[in-house]
């Protein structure tokens, strides 16, 4: 796809200061941009590239006041990173709308039906009984087991894997690899040592706008649902465990695992690695720092916690100041005690 | 499937109290069941709920005396837990037996058998040579690699994927994605500092009755065999590299990873996002509690640890509740050393 | 495949002492090894195994002097380890190579093209407008979406997917489920609390000599691409999040997950389950260990760190060995200030 300057300014609003005519196929960061890409300069500290970018127009602020002359057309706008970004939107829209229709082989199972102007890859697979909306997109080696229901709007890309009864909602995006209603680990001990499996008949709900990451695993409810609700983002290889319930809005990092039956607030950061026990709940807008380890239920809304185990964030960080000077610290206890140091203990010397 | 309360009280070998007519259909927990479902009560703090409960049907112990009238029927039986979990087992097994027969297109290699009563889903593939017992259910997009073995009874779910030779005994469940005999990590690194490939000739042996998470990965031994023993469970996003060996009835819960040709014994519990290195062994009966990282074999039965490096779990314990207060320790060393409070350091007063 | 010890000695430019007729069709561990195994003996302390080994032939140094007597053929050689090391590198090269042709159903987008001497397993999927060099392997399941680019003597095992636009070289190895370009986590908070996609139209590149692991994930840039340099090897379950650059010849143990735009120099070793933050540098020849949570550029070549998070390598080794015993420290603070020890607080005498 190649556009004029003036075709991409009209779309935006903008005006354009320079070559009009000049043509881009491609969108770049202002410091890699080539020519034919299209680039934008929003952060001021940016702005020295703008002098010697590569690329073949910028967008740029209204207000911007030039300090040299500059080689690609500009196009002037009131908020350089919103029409940026507005771009983008049509770009990554464009290629994914691009998909459609039905390649072969595909399978689909008796009883289920589908909305129109969808996609539906090679060696996808729908079983029996699904209903699924309009403008859904099933790439190839998509897995929907019995009885799925997915709502309009919804991509779900390579190979990602839906047990039966899953319930996923409008406009979501589920990447590559994910397994969405696995059996919940859950396992009696029995008095011979052996494990007896608890069987697993519960489902997963993922409500509108959800977002999974690529090979993240959500385990479906031992009854009842496993819960995402609305608006919340998940990124690769995350597990959420049987029973979980994770509120609106909230962003859970990478490789993060949260244990059965535990209930996220809404509006809650956590980071990367964390691990949360099970059957705890995080109140609303809980932050948590990468790689803790959550023991108990946070109850005061917008807390911020840190540490395996977690606690106050800035306790924490207190205490880690201290603990990379213990040497220091037990040699100072050491003299205190009146010990010489050649008796001091080989740890805190060496 | 709909059941009168009569029919569940005959299976169950229950008496029932109330309207013996009633219908359900599936199955709920007490504090969310609706009309049409059956719930059970065996903890007493749950007790209030069944004079609530919107479940059509309610098992309770023959001993349970009521406070209250209840609108349910109920089914009086020994021990309502057991017999609620005989229920769910056999609504389960219902589904999974329910699949049944080839779906087209699959494939299978030459020179390989598969017992009678088999499921084979679309796009599920079947190398050459691989012998594969009754009773077993292969869902769609299983890759099972040439030469491969499995028992009867076994269940691998959609797009799970078994290199050429892993051996999987009777009864085993293998979620979703989880991939059985990758190549084990292991580079030889060269003088002019890159790596060359140690070649992964082994395989992956999973006994009977074992237990796979999705998405997890077991990596094949660099000779020899990588080995899960009888009874074992191991949850999602599991790594388990080249040579391990794991006991039987051993539960490792999601997220954890073990190095190569680490022994861990049987009857273990490894909790969530633990690491344990490589060429160690860990006795029967080892706990390790979660995010915990295992640097050192534990050699007596029944220990527990915790902690990255993990030690005693008490006295991890211990060392931790000193840690949250360091500032405050470090306050106090400052004192006994007589510095006034005013030029202690930054980082305890902060 | 079946040869005899005289073949091998032949190949291996070594002598035979023993019955150069017996053959072997397998390798082994010395410890391990069976009739009709062959076996290695490099480390001295495994020589006590030589004299009771089941193999039938063994690889022995032309050095070494019998202590007893011998059952097994031995082919004496410069370098028993070396020596079979290329022979295992035969023997996996052998099985790699015997896979090729094409087998059916698969799946071949308009446009696309690939070299010579492939193999294209069975629900293999190729998209449009794909460039694929020589003797590459697609096992069944791969999915490679359009324009996607791989070099020649490149392995893609059962069930990876790569996302559009990714670009592979020579020589790689992708390993089963590994998900390569899926979108990188960039989410915009929007005043109403809900987030906002940001869309990630950039790439994925892997130069030459790569290794994947199972079920890793790495993400597409944003904009630009996501760059693995030639020689790296990655384990399994890895994260690499979008905009991320890993140098040359450094090694990612399994677990491990590195945030967006954050640059990893030449040679370097991240051990299991270490973290990265976001837009940090770490120096050529920089060692993590295990678990570390990495929250700061490392500038100088070649450093060592370990912790959560992470600094000093030997000064994070000497504060976990006061950190241990933190409770006596905290009972020798208390005793100095004068306290009765009956007074103390529980957490240090428990």
């Amino acid at each position: 796809m190649e556009f004029t300057v003036q075709q991409i300014a009209d779309l935006l609003q903008g005006e354009v200061e320079g070559d009009n005519l000049v043509k881009v196929s491609t969108l770049a960061k202002i410091e890699e941009a080539q020519r034919g890409a299209l680039a934008f300069l929003s952060n001021p500290k940016y702005e020295p590239f703008l002098y010697s970018t590569g690329a073949s127009a910028v967008i740029v602020s209204d207000k911007l006041e030039l300090k040299k002359p500059v080689q690609a057309a500009l196009i002037r706008v009131a908020d350089p990173y919103s029409s940026f970004s507005t771009l983008l939107q049509y770009y990554q829209t464009a290629l994914i709308a691009s998909k459609t229709g039905v390649e072969e082989p595909s399978y689909i199972g008796s009883g289920s039906q589908i909305g129109d102007n969808h996609y539906r890859g090679a060696f996808s697979y729908i079983g029996n009984n699904c209903i699924i909306g309009e403008n859904v997109r099933l790439f190839p080696h998509v897995y929907l087991g019995d009885n799925v229901k997915i709502g309009d709007n919804t991509t779900i890309f390579a190979g990602a894997k839906l047990y039966a009864n899953t319930v996923v909602g409008n406009n979501c995006t589920i990447h590559a690899g994910a397994v969405i209603g696995s059996d919940g680990f859950g396992f009696a001990p029995q008095s011979d040592g052996t494990y007896k499996a608890i069987p697993q008949i519960g489902n997963v709900i993922l409500e509108d706008d959800i977002s999974v990451g690529a090979n993240t695993t959500i385990d479906c409810a031992t009854m009842g649902s496993t819960i995402i609700h609305k608006g919340s983002k998940i990124d690769n290889l995350v597990q959420i465990a049987h029973n979980v319930e994770v509120g609106s809005n909230t962003v859970i990092a990478s490789q993060t695992g949260i244990s059965g039956s535990t209930k996220i607030g809404s509006n809650c950061v956590i980071a990367g690695q964390v691990g949360i026990v099970g059957h705890i709940s995080l109140a609303d807008k809980t932050t948590v720092g990468a790689q803790s380890g959550v023991s108990k239920s946070v109850k005061e809304t917008g807390t911020i916690i840190q540490g395996s185990p977690a606690f106050d964030y800035k306790q924490n960080l207190r205490a880690m100041t201290v603990f990379r000077k213990l040497p220091e610290l037990q040699r100072e206890v050491e003299l205190l005690k009146g010990k010489p140091e050649s008796q001091q203990k080989q740890g805190a010397n060496s």
